[in-house]
This record gives structure tokens, sequence and C-alpha cells, in this order.
């Protein structure tokens, strides 16, 4: 059993603490889950919260407490996140952390401290929020050196311009939306002016290029001054505006990491990606482009993120491995039979009922072709047309 | 120095032994690279390679080397690679494979037994080819519960379906192109019959959900019977059609996992998934919808992910942590105003010229916007445009 402590009960250390507690999902199945929260350090009470037992407000407690070994820091910010991060370290327990102001400022320097002391420092959450980055980048791609970085990394400017593109809203109209909707803080500055997706970009390209980014390092615009007429004209050019960050390899060794809109072509896989997902492209020079797409934010897919490095901390032992794997369960086995879907279906001649008839000029005139208004299994479909000359019947992804 | 062996001297063998030497692309350059090919084996010759003193015809040979701690097994198929492997592993070493029939057959067996000798069996390059897939699946999605896996996980078959739309040919005719192009096996079946598939939603199912899915339990589809006219209705009825290998998790705790086309509606990520190109998405209870895409096979994809596994087990003891970096490098960052690209220019009035006019009819008469015709820097931009009338300019990304 690995203890652990949560520092900040904000959105994601909550979140944290449904997750490793097996009450936010269903965690507890995992033969991970031997992970129990011992503390969470916040300075507000949650006397009604179901963790009510757990808090603490002394840092000290947690960092004196042998049987802690992975502290959550789901603080924020520089203050109280630094000074707790580093003592744990010293302290000799692993950190791990949603925190992207801190790593991209002081990272280089709290990798040293936790190596130091024999224990990791990890922050898979701190880009792209649930979407698994970090590990992959340092991990699976070790074999190729990294020509490029580029990524719609802030949910907010990605909810506001797909708003503005689908809705034909102004730019002041999709930030009042995107507040309404939880999806911008009150004060947005962060996310608009691109400092967020900034720090975000030094993570990713210090992991890539192996060297430090500095957030001063990296010209930042916003999109305060995208307009509805950039928009049009964009459509109309074929293309999409997206705020990119993104990093080149030169020639020359050097690292050109900015952080800008850009008019992305449509057929760039980043052109469809809408509202609060994120996507990531590196390209590799053994592996050209691979791309990454989730949600980049929110409670429980950051909180996920976190608790899958509590548990890479945790397990140091067999870290190499995959997860272990059981042996086959014939009872686990689900009956296709049983899989309900809509049918495409083409016929010689005749007619379906409750169908959408699909209409297309070059094919023979007596085909006609359909597809289900209803879901239902194979052996259903096939009971269903069994008397008519079916040509063809395809299943319709939902 | 970790020193390895190569099995087999084919495509991805091959392309194994240049990644690791370094005459394949920039890996040298990383940290990571101290890791030595000491032997190859294979039944031909190849007296004209560079890596003609390497080759030996006996495992045997490597077997009994002490200095040999890591095997890479890019046989294929289930006679001498399945031996080998198993004798490998007995002998204490590491085994890196990019075979996912063996996996996908024996893969709960040889990872115990690599778990009883103290070693890994690592195969990210089985699926997916250079995609980061199995790894971030295992651990970055830890905290998940998997409810789905639903991929594009043939690039052949899917380059036959992009044919078929974008050149309106036949699946035959695609075919033949797709052989031509050495993107099919003068005998497709595996790919066209959908086995290749089925092979690698075995081993993304049993990651994902614990217990070893085997080939026999997932029935199987493929893509021979689909036609122009099927294609052509689903380009009528807003889909793409895409052979999918899905795995869904049931209420009831059971998993349904097969190979069939579908009609994939185009607001699914899935959809623009085109040409040889791969792609997974995966549905996990706290993270929702994460997708992960690149190209599938390839000699230098499918090898830099073997390699990065090489890597991963030949640095056991710090795999928790991400590869480390260093300080900070002035002299490495690039500058901005060096970077050149087209740019979207918006004027109150005037002309621009060697430039693409866009043409929106709801803006202002006198408005005028362009997209350059030429590269240029953001200085070189801001040059040209001094004397005019700028509402936005905004960077394409190529």
């Amino acid at each position: 059993m690995v203890k652990t402590a949560i520092l900040g009960f904000g959105v994601v250390g909550s979140g944290v603490a449904e997750v490793l507690s097996g009450s936010g999902n269903g965690v507890s199945r995992r033969p991970d889950s031997l992970i129990e929260v011992k503390y969470i350090l916040d300075v507000r009470k949650f006397p009604d919260s179901p963790f009510a037992p757990l808090f603490v407000d002394d840092f000290s407690t947690i960092e004196s407490d042998p049987e802690i070994s992975v502290v959550v820091e789901t603080i924020g910010g520089m203050g109280a996140a630094l000074d707790f991060t580093e003592r744990a370290l010293k302290a000799g327990k692993s950190v791990v952390t949603s925190n992207k102001e801190l790593v991209a400022t002081h990272g280089r320097r709290l990798l040293d401290l936790a190596a130091e002391h024999g224990v990791v420092y990890l922050f898979e959450a701190s880009v792209g929020g649930g979407i698994p980055i970090l590990r992959p980048l340092s991990e699976c791609m070790a074999a190729n050196d990294i020509l490029e970085i580029c990524g719609i990394l802030n949910g907010t400017c990605n909810y506001i311009f797909t708003r503005m593109v689908q809705d034909g809203v102004t730019f002041q109209e999709a930030l009042k939306g995107a507040q309404a909707n939880g999806y911008a803080e009150q004060d947005p500055t962060a996310d608009v002016e691109g400092y967020d997706t900034c720090r975000k970009l030094c993570i990713l390209s210090s992991i890539a290029f192996g060297w430090h980014m500095l957030p001063e390092q990296i010209p930042t615009r916003g999109i305060t001054e995208i307009t509805q007429a950039d928009e049009a004209y964009a459509a109309a050019s074929g293309c999409r505006i997206k705020l990119l960050g993104r990093a080149v390899m030169g020639q020359d060794g050097k690292v050109t990491a900015y952080v800008e809109p850009h008019f992305v072509p449509m057929d760039n896989p980043l052109a469809s990606v809408d509202d609060v997902f994120n996507a990531i492209l590196l390209k590799g020079d053994a592996t050209g482009d691979v791309m990454f797409y989730g949600k980049g934010a929110g409670k429980l897919p950051t909180a996920s993120a976190v608790c899958a490095d509590v548990i890479a901390a945790a397990r140091k032992l067999e870290r190499a491995g995959y997860r272990p794997w059981q042996a086959n369960r014939p009872e686990c086995v689900g009956s296709l039979d049983d899989l309900s879907s809509r049918w495409y279906v083409r016929l010689a001649h005749g007619a379906l009922a409750d169908a959408q008839r699909l209409i297309y000029g070059r094919v023979d005139a007596a085909e006609r072709t359909y597809i289900t208004n209803q879901s239902m299994t194979r052996p259903q479909m096939e009971a269903l047309l069994a008397d008519l000359p079916v040509l063809a019947a395809i299943r319709v992804l939902d």
C-alpha cells in the first residue's frame, strides 16, 4: 500500500481524491489501486466532504510522515507550490503535479532535486490534460530526433474559435459564452494572451530537445485581435484559424519556439480539432508525424493523468514493463450478435421501411440504398432483410 | 554500454540496425544511444552490408553470450521467432519485438516467462507502427477503466479505401496500386481479410482490459466485398468507409471485440484518417476520448518504435522518470524573426502584389484579403506591408 498526500483541494485535487479512492470512477477495479490518500492539505475547510477526516493544515505533518511516499501538488502557481514541492523532494517523497507554470519555470531544478534524493518528479497532467503526451514523447519516441512540435494546447482559445466559426459570434461574445460554460476563467488573460500555451510549449520543448526552454524565450501572441472577418476569410481559403504553440528545430540545431494564431489548411489534422479539444503533432525524424488528441482540461481527465503518474511513481520496481495481463477469460468475451448498430443496406431492388433512403446519381436506378433508423444486432438485421435482394450491409459507427 | 542482438535482417530488422547505429537518422545525438548492436542473426548473407561483420547463423552464439542483455526479434511468424524468444527470455535477456502474430497468440505466456527471469518483453511496434500507443495505454491511462477501443489499425486497407474514394477506382485496382507502391504484400490476405487488424486488436484489448484476448474470440470480416457504389453512398450520407477493430466493454463486464468495415460519420475524427495512416481512439471512463494518429507501418517508423523499447529495456533503473533534460541553452534558441511562412493579409483598401486574393461575399467591398505566394519572415512581411493599411496579418501553417 502506497500512501499519498494531496496538496490543494480545488478542481484537480478533489478529482484526484475521487479517482484514487475509486469514488469518481471504476479505478477500484484496477490491480494498481493499492494507493491510499492519507492527507489532504488545504487552508479551506470542507466539513461535508467524504474526505473531511483527511484534512490537515500544516505541511510539516506530511513532510515528517515517513509513510507518505508520493505527494500530489495541485495548488498551482509558484508560491506555496514551489516551497512544498522542494520540501517534499528533499524529504525523499516523489512529487506529481499538474502545475504547468511551476514546471515551465523551475522544472529543471526540481527534476535535479528529485534525482538527488532518489525520487521522481512527474507532471503528465501539466500538458494536454488527460492526453498522454509527455511519457510517449519521452519514452516511445526516444529513438527519434524531434524536428517539430505543433500543438493546439489551450482549450479555451480553441472553444472561442469554434464558436466564432460555427455560431458566427464575435470574439467577445464567444469569450462570454466560454466563461458562462466554465471553459474560461473570469480573468481569461493567461488563456487568450497565449501565456498558458507558452508554458505548455516550454515543457514539451524541454523534453523533446533535452534542455530547458524558458517562457521568456518564446515570443507569444494571443487571439484577442482575431475578427469574424478573419474567420470568414480563413474558411474561404480552405483553412481554420488556430492558436498554435510551435517549436521548430533548425538546420543549425537551434530551436525556434513561439505562440501565434495561424491559418491551418483543412488537410492538416490540426484544422479539424474543435471545441475544448487539444491536439499535439510531433514530427520525429524516423517516425514522421504522430498526433495525440483529446480533452485538454477538465476535472476528471486532468485528475486521471495525475493519478497515472502517482501509480507510475508507486510502482517504480516494474516500470519498464507493461501492466501485466492475466490469462484469457472466455466468460468475459461478449457476443458480437448482441451488439446493436444502425446499418447501411444496399438492395438490388425493392424498398426498406423505417430507413433513410440515400440518393446518389450514378448508380443503377433499380438499386435502393438506406441507412436504418433503428439500431439492431446483425441477426436482427439479417432477419429483417431475409426476403430482400441484399447487395451490401455495413455497420454504421455511432 | 548495452549490447543487443537483432534476429532477422528484413525491413524492420535492418531499420533497427540503422537507427541504433545512428546511420539511419540522428539517433546518435541522443544521450540514450549507449546501445551497441553486437550480432545480427539471419539465414541469408549480406556481404555488402555495413553490418556484414556482425552476422552469425547460430542462435546459441547469442543465447550463450552474457554480454547480450537485449534481443530484438524481427523474424515474424510463430516458428523460429517463438523458439528464440523463449530461449532468450530463459537466458535472462529482455526481448523486444514487432511480431503482432506472436504477441497476440502467445503474449501472456511470454510476459510470464519474462517476469520469471527478471527481464521484460516489450512490443510497442506490434500495434500502430511508429505511433506510441501501448505504453500510453498501459501507463498514462492506468487510472482509467477503458470503455472502448476503436481503431484504424491496417494501413493497407485504409490506403485502398482512400484510393477508391479519391481516385474512383475499384477495390481490385486500388489493391494493385497498393502492391505496386509497396503498401501491400503480394499475398494480401492477412491485410484485406482483417487478420492483421484482429491481431493488433488482441494486443490492445489484452493491455486495456487486463486479460488475454485471443484472435479466435474476435469475429473478423475483411474489406474485399466493398464496392465503389458503397463508397459513393457513404459519401452521400456524410460518411467514409473504414475497417475498424473495435472492442467494447459492456455493462455486464464482458468485452465484445470484432473487426468489420463501418460507415464512419465525418464528424468522427477517425473518418478523416486517410492513406496509410492509422489512428486509435480510446475511451477512458475518466479521460474521455483520446486519439493517437500516425504512420502505422514503414521501415523507420516501426524501427523507431522497436528502438524505443530497446532503450526502455536498457535503462530500467531510471524508467519511472522522464528523460532528463539539461539546463537552458540560450545559444540554441532560434530567432522567430528568421522563420518564414506565407501570410494571410487583410487590407482596409488597396492591393497586394504576388499574392492570392481571397473572396468572401459578406465583407465590406473596400477590404482586400490575400495569402502571399512567397514565404517570408515577419520582418520581411512587415517591410512589404509598411505603407499599406493592414487590418490583419496571420501566419499560414505549411
